[in-house]
């Protein structure tokens, strides 16, 4: 064991890329508990890696597609072809308005919030803090909040420095340089926030109407986890709140009991399947931990490769989890399922706008409303898993549906 | 009849407060649909008058309670009594923190959008407008994204000018003078929008934790009509995205077929009773309009003074409709249950949050997702109401629920 962190220091500085694996030894536990496996490969991930980051400055991936891609952002070109329309374009960049109002306001101060900087918030943090009900009511509580304010699904982890970016990516520098991330001093917990993307949209990934599903996700997690963080602060506790800045999510999620990580990249939910986005609070206010959860999905992913046969470039991986992968936005030193980020990424600017056809065969993509749906998945976590896929296969789930049956 | 209006000035300039009524009569039969009862004293509402802003210009308002108010929502001093904990102000200010995100962006310009100016967009409008469909489905297409943004209730009707401000008010100037309005020049349609208040909450008005249910609809309001102004944007039409600033929103909505005008100063609709708030677009998307609807409430309302009777500073009327107002908050030359808004006012700035005892208590305060409740409703809009009235009475529905009730 390392001596403990020096918490005048920022995290970054606490824990540098290069610090040794015991340091970590404290999650060994929950980290079996969670089917973590993690190597002495490890290094904290470096935001400038993520793709979309590497999109300004690393020239594997910057390409006149890139360009043309966050451009229809901008100034959509409405082509031919059934989900490409003004219509589709139009819902596509109405459904990400609140991020991006979130993401634009800090742009003067070199903050783009939500995506490269942690969120501003309006409740400043109160001098006094409140009293606390015993840890498991002020748990429900913060559950109950959560809940009111829109969020799906909620969980709480461990604070856990590993998957805390070893650097954020300064937006001011068109290469994307690191710059120190947001100090996580005394942090303790990580509340999980889950929120569901529209299912109809979904079927009719890809298309630019079903990327007003990711959007809309997008707007949510911004308005509901700024929210959060300013009730945390009206209690008097610390609160960050995050979505795609800071740190990786997936981790957090994966040990606050959301669900089991899938071949395609995505938690698989007992909610929702794979049709969910995170957002995360780092706090330091006291919170009961949720755990793992396992209900056969990894052992379902693990013979199942419909969404690597769908993926049209390819970027999804067959076979079993392997350590590292097959470009810099890989997560080095962890055994999983890592996709190609390159040929994802480069999939989506081709189409100008974003794929999840990965999300929407997946056979745990259904409509849990429906108790044959819940029966489903119920078998699918059993023996019986194989003929369920077959089952999938033939009934025809996960078929595209056309945009224009969206509108009609 | 008056010209036509010259749409290159704007609508302050067209429609002066002392327009002659024969400017209007093309409303005439619409209004007697709508049972709008609109004589020679109208006149165009301005903005400094209504009590919030009066609090900050009018001798007859101002007083070290509202300060303390305001106040509150900065920094909340909880004190004993259930519902004003640093708990329930954390929730009340937690609440409205996206719209207040919203109206603080443009304030170093001198805009609070949401409360005094009408809200920016993320999408600037298209230079190409869409291809629309028949007008039937084009506004079964808008109704559709207004439900996948988050709106429960929809509803269009035309554009009435007598019902925008005569003017804005300056939120630069601590005298809140009066300013130009936004222009409406081509504007020929408004298409409201219905956000449910939390009915658990409602039960515990008044409470700061109470207020959570105005907040977070405020901040639902902020974030959905500026996305539904960013989608008409991306079709290519005019598109200005409004709550309270800007214009009167019962008119509109009663006309969209919301609901009836109740005692209480709010609209009772079938889908939640008096628990709705409404937001606003003024566009010149080519729309089918709704029909006022009418379902006995307004009947219900005349013979009962639940409210009225409930309403600690006695702010609300009994009686039948009368034309005119106790100060000058009131709305001129309309006949309608007019309350006197600075008792209202006042008894909240005492409260140190709002309160809504009126929505509370309301007979149509029911939860509609229950059979039972909906053949209530339906009971209420004939001759049996004034059993149904004590039916209501003897069941003890209205009571305050108590705000720890809430949190446990």
């Amino acid at each position: 064991m390392t001596s403990a962190p020096d918490d005048t220091k920022s995290s970054a500085d606490n824990w540098p890329a290069n610090a040794p694996l015991d340091a970590w030894s404290k999650f060994a536990e929950s980290d079996a508990e969670a089917g973590f496996i993690i190597s002495e490969n490890f290094r904290r991930y470096e935001q400038r890696d993520d793709v979309f980051n590497r999109a300004w400055w690393d020239e594997a991936v910057m390409s006149d597609d890139v360009v043309a891609f966050y451009a229809a952002h901008q100034r959509p070109e409405p082509r031919k072809g059934a989900g490409y329309t003004q219509w589709d374009f139009a819902l596509l960049n109405a459904s990400w308005s609140v991020a991006r109002d979130y993401a634009a306001r800090g742009m003067p101060d070199g903050r783009r919030e939500g995506f490269l900087d942690s969120f501003d918030t309006f409740v400043p943090q109160a001098e006094t803090r409140a009293d606390l009900p015993p840890i498991a009511e002020t748990t429900a509580r913060i559950k109950q909040v959560a809940e009111f304010l829109g969020a799906d699904l909620f969980g709480v982890t461990e604070y856990d420095e590993r998957w805390v970016y070893a650097h954020a990516a300064e937006i001011s520098s068109k290469t994307r340089e690191e710059k120190e991330n947001v100090s996580m001093d005394g942090m303790t917990n990580v509340i999980v926030l889950g929120h569901q993307m529209d299912r109809k949209l979904v079927e009719t990934y890809p298309s630019a109407l079903a990327a007003a599903a990711t959007g809309r996700e997008y707007s949510h997690e911004a308005a509901i986890v700024t929210s959060m963080a300013s009730f945390i602060h009206g209690l008097g506790y610390r609160a960050i709140a995050t979505t795609n800045d800071t740190a990786l999510t997936i981790p957090y999620a994966i040990k606050a009991g959301m669900g089991e990580y899938g071949r395609n990249q995505l938690i698989i939910t007992p909610q929702y399947g794979p049709r969910v986005r995170f957002s995360k609070i780092f706090t330091d206010l006291p919170l009961a931990h949720n755990k793992p959860i396992k209900f056969g999905a990894h052992e379902t992913c693990s013979i199942c490769d419909k969404c690597a046969n769908a993926c049209p470039p390819k970027a999804l991986p067959k076979g079993p989890p392997r350590e590292g992968g097959e470009n810099r936005s890989a997560i080095l030193g962890v055994t999983k399922w890592t996709s190609n980020a390159e040929k994802c990424f480069g999939y989506w600017t081709k189409l100008k706008a974003d794929c999840a056809i990965c999300m929407r065969v997946c056979p745990y993509n259904k409509d849990y409303s429906k108790w044959t749906m819940r029966l489903f998945q119920k078998l699918l976590g059993t023996g019986l898993r194989r003929w369920m896929l077959k089952l999938d296969d033939a009934l025809g789930y996960g078929k595209r549906v056309l945009p224009l049956d969206w509108w009609n």
